[in-house]
C-alpha cells in the first residue's frame, strides 16, 4: 500500500462516518422534536450503539496505523487534504485516549444523572441529586486524566480541548480577569441607569403559528437556507441535523414574542455556518466547524451583534407590527428604539440562559472557575452549593443559599460530564465582537444595508472569512486571517460600553 | 464455544441490527415527511452506508457459521427460541443468496428509474422509461436466478418469497383462477345495480387541521397506541418507524375527507399488529411481522372487514358529523346508511390505489400474471403496454392503449424491481375476510360492540390470534390456528357477496 493509498482509505472511513453521524444526528433530532414517550427507551438504544459503531471504526488501532502512514507522505497531499489529515488525527486522537469501558460506565451514569436531574431541578432537591453528579464528576476525572496522560495538557485543559482545540486555561484565565474586573460594577451601573427608560412593554396573546411566521420571514431574509433546513418546536431550543439538513428549534410563549424570536436568530447563526461550510470537504473532519467558541461566535454575532443592534430593529419594527400588531399591544411597542431598550435590558438574575448579554459571561466564569476546582478535586461536590452562592454575590450580587433549582441545579451540562464546555459561550461572544467590527471596517455602510434588509455582503463576508474555512485553520490563525489578530477581549468590552451606553 | 453460546451470539448480533435498522427506519420516515429537498442527497448516501452496513453484517460468511453451529444445539432451545434461529437462517439466507455486487447495480438502476419515473409519469412518457425499467427487470431476474439457483425454488418464486415466506406461485395460481372467474362479472353487475342508489355526495371544505382531528379520534378509539406512534402527513401513505414506535403518514384533500379517513385507518391496522407484536421479541426475527400477505390482512382487517361495515360506520356518523359538519354538506350525508353507500361503491376504474374492494384483487393479478412473464422472460418490457391494454380490457373492461400515466406506469413497485409483492395485496384481502369471519364467530354481539364504539374484545383476539405470535408461526400455521383452516378464497368471496349485495 503506497501511503497516499492510506490518506485515500482514511477518506473513506470518514466519508463513512459522516454517514453513519447523520443518521444519528436525525435520530436525536426527532427524539426531541417528533418522537412520542413510549419511544425513548428504543430510540437510546439506537443511539447508543451507532455512538459506540463510530467510536468502534474511529478509535480503532488499524486507524492509528493508516494515520501514521499517511503521515508519512504527507509532503504528497494538498494543503486542504494536510489540515484533513491533522483534523482526522484529532478525532482518532480523543477517540482513542479513553477506554471503550470508561466510555459506557460514563454515559450510563450520565444518562442516569440526567434522567433525575429532570425531576430533581423542579423539586429543588439537592439531597438526592448530589450522589448522581458525584459519580459523573468522579468518572469525568478519571477522563479528563487519561486525556492528560495522552496529550501532556493539564486534565481540565485535555476536556477543554475537545471543543476549543488549542486552549488552554492558562490564556483563558487572562483573558475572563479582565471581564471580571470590568463586568460586575458595569452591569450594576447599567441596570441602576436603565431605571430611568420609559418602555413600552410588550402586552396580549402572540399565538405560536404568528410567531412563527414571523421568525420563518427574519430567518429566510438573513441568509438561512430553507432548501437545506427546517425550523420546529422543541423544550430546549437547539440547532441539530447536518450541514446539508439544518434543523433548528425554537419553543413559544403566548404571551411573550420576544424571547422566542431572538432565540430563533441565535439558532439560526449556528444554522449558517454550518450550512456555509465547504460543500467539498463536508465529509470530512477539515470540513466541519472549527470550535465550539467558533460556533457561538456566529450564533451570537447573529444575535447580538446584528438583530439585537438598532440597525436590523428598524428593519424589524414592521415586519414585527404586521406578523404580531393586532393584539392588545400598542403601536408604540413596535417602534424601533422602544424594542432596541426591550432586546437590551441589562438585570443581574439567577439563570444564565435569561442572562443579558453583560451579565452573562460572569454567569460563565463562575462555572469555569468551580469546575476546574472540581477536576483538580479542590472542590468536592458536596462543597458546590456554597461556592456557587458566595461567587454569585460576589459577581452578580445575587445569594443563592438553598436555592439548588436556580443556583447550581440550573444547568444540564454537567450532568452528562460537559465539564469544560462552559468557557466557548464567552470565547463565543468575544470572538463575535471582534468578527463584526472587522466585518463592520471591511464593508461600507453595513448598518445601512442591515436597516434594509439586506445581508448579502455581510453574509458573504461571513462566508470568505470563517464559514468556508471548515477546520482548515487553527482558531488562533482564523481570527488572525479574519480580524488581523487573535482574540483580544477589548473588542466585547468596547461592544457592551456602545451597546449599554446612551448616545 | 458450546453451540447454545453460537445461539446467544446470534441474538447479539440481530439485537444490533435491529437497533441500526431503527435508525434506518427513522430516516426513511423523516424523508418521506419532513425533510427539505436539499437534504435528499446526503440522506441516500446515509441510507445507503446503512444497509450496506446491515447487509455486511446480516450475510457474512461468520454469521453463516454461528447459525450452523447453533442448529446442532437446537435441541436445546426453547420452542421460541427454535422460531427464531429458524427465522434468523431466513433472513441470513435472503441476504447472503445474492452478491453485493448484484444487489449495488440493482440499488443504483432503481434508483434512477425511480426518480425518472416520477416526472415521466406526469408527461405519460413511456419511450424514455422503458429503458431504465428494462435495465431493472434485467438485473431483477438476474437476482430472481440467482436466488431460485440458491433455494431451489422457481425465480418467480424466490422472489414472492421474500415477502411472503412458504408461498408458491402453484398455489397462487389456484387461488387467484377462482376470483378471476368470479370477479368481472360480479363487478360489472353491482356496479349496474348500484346506479339506481341515491347518494349525498359529500360537498364544501374540510380543513386539514379538522380531518386529522377526527382522524386522531378513531384512531385511539380502534386501540393505536399514541404513546408509542404518530399521525403524520406525506404524499404517499404508508406505515413506517419501528414497533416501539410507529409512524403512520396520510395527505388529506380539502374536498373530500373520505379518502385519508379510509386511509388513516388502514394504515392503523398495519401499525395495531406492530404495536402488537411480542415485546419480548422485538429485536429479534422471530418477533417481527409475519409476511407481507399477514400485514396487509391486517390493514384490510381495520380498513375493510371494520372500518367500511355497517357497524362501524353507525358509531362512526356522529363523530364525523362533529368534526366535519359544519361546511355545506347536508346533515343527511352523515347517516351511516348513506355512508356505507358511500363507501361501498363498485365502479371499475384506471387506477390500482384508487380501487374499491370488489375491483382491486383484478388489478393484482393482471399485475401478477405480467410480472410472472417478465421473470420468465416470455414478456418483452417493451411489450408491457399491449399486455396491460388486453387483460385491463378483459378483467375490467377498460382500454389503455396509449395511457401509460394510467396504465403501465401508475405504480412504483416495478421501477426499484420489487416483482412478488403485488400478490400480497390481494393475499391480505383474503386472510383478512377469514380471520373477520373467524373473529365474528368466536365473539358474541361482535357488531353490537364495534357499533358502540368498543373494540377491546375485537383487539384481545387479533392480539393473541396474529399479533402476539410475531413470525413464530409460519402463515399457513397462523392462519391454520386463528380461524382453522389456511388460506380458502371462500370467505373473501362470501364477504364481497354480502357486502355488495342490498339484504
Amino acid at each position: 500500500m503506497t501511503d497516499t493509498h492510506a490518506y485515500k482509505q482514511l477518506e473513506a472511513l470518514f466519508h463513512k462516518i459522516h454517514n453513519l453521524r447523520h443518521l444519528a444526528s436525525m435520530a436525536h433530532w426527532d427524539s426531541a422534536t417528533m418522537m412520542p414517550p413510549g419511544g425513548s427507551e428504543a430510540r437510546g438504544e439506537a443511539l447508543a450503539e451507532i455512538s459506540s459503531l463510530i467510536n468502534d471504526l474511529l478509535g480503532s488501532p488499524a486507524t492509528g496505523e493508516l494515520l501514521e502512514r499517511a503521515d508519512q507522505a504527507r509532503d504528497r497531499l494538498s494543503a486542504w487534504e494536510q489540515a484533513n489529515l491533522r483534523e482526522m488525527k484529532r478525532e482518532w486522537f480523543n477517540a482513542s485516549s479513553v477506554t471503550s469501558e470508561l466510555v459506557r460506565r460514563h454515559a450510563i451514569a450520565s444518562s442516569r444523572c440526567e434522567n433525575a436531574w429532570r425531576s430533581l431541578r423542579e423539586q429543588n432537591n439537592w439531597k438526592d441529586f448530589q450522589p448522581l453528579l458525584s459519580e459523573v464528576i468522579e468518572l469525568t476525572r478519571e477522563q479528563a486524566a487519561m486525556r492528560s496522560d495522552a496529550s501532556g495538557l493539564s486534565p481540565y485543559d485535555a476536556l477543554l480541548n475537545l471543543y476549543e482545540p488549542g486552549q488552554l486555561s492558562s490564556q483563558l484565565d487572562a483573558v475572563f480577569s479582565r471581564l471580571k474586573a470590568f463586568l460586575p460594577s458595569f452591569v450594576m451601573h447599567i441596570a441602576e441607569q436603565q431605571k430611568a427608560d420609559v418602555l413600552v412593554q410588550p402586552a396580549g396573546q402572540f399565538p405560536a403559528e404568528k410567531q412563527k411566521a414571523l421568525a420563518m420571514e427574519l430567518m429566510e431574509a438573513v441568509g438561512f437556507d430553507f432548501q437545506h433546513g427546517r425550523l420546529d418546536t422543541s423544550h430546549h431550543p437547539f440547532c441539530g441535523g447536518v450541514p446539508e439538513d439544518v434543523r433548528i428549534t425554537t419553543r413559544y410563549s403566548n404571551n411573550d414574542f420576544s424571547e422566542s424570536l431572538m432565540g430563533v436568530l441565535h439558532e439560526t447563526g449556528h444554522a449558517k455556518y454550518e450550512q456555509g461550510l465547504p460543500r467539498k470537504w463536508i465529509s470530512q473532519p477539515v470540513g466541519r466547524a472549527r470550535s465550539m467558541g467558533i460556533h457561538e461566535s456566529q450564533s451570537l454575532f447573529q444575535e447580538m451583534q446584528i438583530c439585537r443592534g438598532q440597525a436590523f430593529l428598524q428593519f424589524c419594527a414592521p415586519l414585527m407590527h404586521r406578523h404580531l400588531g393586532n393584539g392588545q399591544t400598542p403601536d408604540s411597542c413596535w417602534d424601533a428604539d422602544n424594542l432596541y431598550q426591550l432586546y437590551n435590558r441589562v438585570k443581574p438574575g439567577y439563570i444564565r440562559v435569561n442572562a443579558d448579554e453583560a451579565s452573562y459571561p460572569l454567569h460563565v466564569i463562575l462555572r469555569y472557575e468551580l469546575e476546574q476546582d472540581l477536576i483538580s478535586g479542590s472542590l468536592k461536590v458536596a462543597d458546590i452549593p456554597e461556592a456557587w452562592n458566595e461567587k454569585m454575590q460576589a459577581y452578580l450580587g445575587l445569594p443563592t443559599k438553598d436555592n439548588y433549582r436556580d443556583g447550581c441545579m440550573q444547568d444540564i451540562h454537567w450532568t452528562h460530564g460537559m465539564l469544560g464546555y462552559f468557557p466557548t459561550y464567552t470565547l463565543g461572544a468575544m470572538n463575535a465582537a471582534q468578527l463584526y467590527q472587522a466585518a463592520n471596517q471591511s464593508i461600507t455602510s453595513l448598518d445601512e444595508q442591515i436597516s434594509r434588509g439586506d445581508f448579502l455582503a455581510l453574509n458573504q463576508w461571513q462566508a470568505e472569512n470563517i464559514w468556508s474555512w471548515g477546520s482548515y485553520h487553527s482558531t488562533d490563525a482564523l481570527m488572525q486571517q479574519a480580524t488581523g489578530e487573535i482574540l483580544n477581549p477589548d473588542h466585547f468590552i468596547r461592544h457592551l460600553r456602545e451597546r449599554f451606553t446612551p448616545a
